[in-house]
């Protein structure tokens, strides 16, 4: 009845310690559509990583041709490093009518929405600071200088929640997949993306 | 986390023979949160109608009196009769958290979506026009004249889909269900109905 609709950009940030990886981890457990982003970085690949599973491994030059190409959803500097989004898999995965997660900082979210106007964003809040210290500290491994440097940071990230389609909390894992699940879902069903079987219903007459 | 979020108004049209009866059976079979409107008219109560079931029974000037003072959220007049949507119920509902599902016509949307401006609206579309008509004649009682009646009014009401938040196939009956589920939870995720818990949770600092 519909075709192959094309899929849905999903763009979903988190503050540090906001579980953002237990929340996919169960996400792509469940759904079989869904395929996540894979970042591209000039530094150098660790013992370990493949070119293509953790990151796209580029040259300087490969990943500023890119930027100038239009090849890149968003990117970003760190420490001398580049690191962004290559458009292409994207583009590709969604033309195929797969669900595309983009997992990815409060920075790089303004530029994708930007870029993809009709990206779905959904910002992962913490049900509150407590509860974000406590997962922070629960990993153990971590000193105290740490654990503060990141709550810190989570607080200048949290404000900006106000620039995204969708508030999500991780309280409850099962609630937030849910939840995620039901705006893919939902937003599937907007007019703007159903115009088209107005004509196509009447059309059958 | 959320306190009692206040329940939504959610905006149900179909053609006639668009199934919304089945649908909204199934949709208060699995939510126990869910209330159905129910409307007011002038018209006389016929045998084994119950004030308040069917339909509160009101006079013309009660009528008057509501639409005057802004107790209606929509209403319409149809051979020589008032019918409509009493507003205090409906508040009363959304307050408690509760979602209100509200049947209506065409016409009665565009005005519910004026006075709710906060409410979701969806259009329950028939798979196609063939689909509709053997629904519509599969109820066996119906002469060929009226089938061409409702068919042609159908395809008035179609093009008003585009008026609609979100359009919902009504194709196979779980599909739907599930459409219409995902989009009232999908809902209340929007960031406008969650922006006061940005603050919220930074306070928890």
């Amino acid at each position: 009845m519909e075709g192959t609709q094309r899929g849905l950009l999903l763009v979903l940030s988190a503050p540090s310690g906001g579980g953002k990886g237990t929340v996919l981890k169960e996400m792509f457990a469940q759904d079989g559509n869904l395929r996540l982003s894979v970042s591209a970085t000039t530094r150098p690949p660790r013992p370990g990583e493949v070119d293509g599973q953790q990151y796209y491994f580029l040259s300087q030059e490969e990943f500023e041709q890119r930027i100038a190409s239009g090849g890149m959803l968003e990117y970003a500097q760190y420490v001398g490093h580049y690191y962004g989004t290559p458009r292409a898999p994207v583009e590709k995965w969604l033309d195929e009518g797969r669900d595309v997660v983009l997992e990815i900082e409060v920075q790089g979210g303004q530029q994708v929405k930007k870029l993809c106007p009709g990206c779905v964003s959904v910002f992962l809040m913490p049900p509150s600071m407590e509860v974000l210290e406590s997962r922070l500290r629960g990993r153990g491994t971590e000193e105290d200088a740490v654990v503060r440097r990141r709550l810190e940071k989570a607080g200048e990230e949290i404000p900006h929640a106000a620039q995204y389609d969708y508030i999500v909390y991780n309280d409850r894992l099962e609630d937030a997949v849910a939840d995620l699940q039901a705006i893919l879902r939902a937003e599937k069903r907007k007019l703007e993306r159903n115009r088209d079987c107005i004509e196509r219903v009447l059309s059958t007459c």
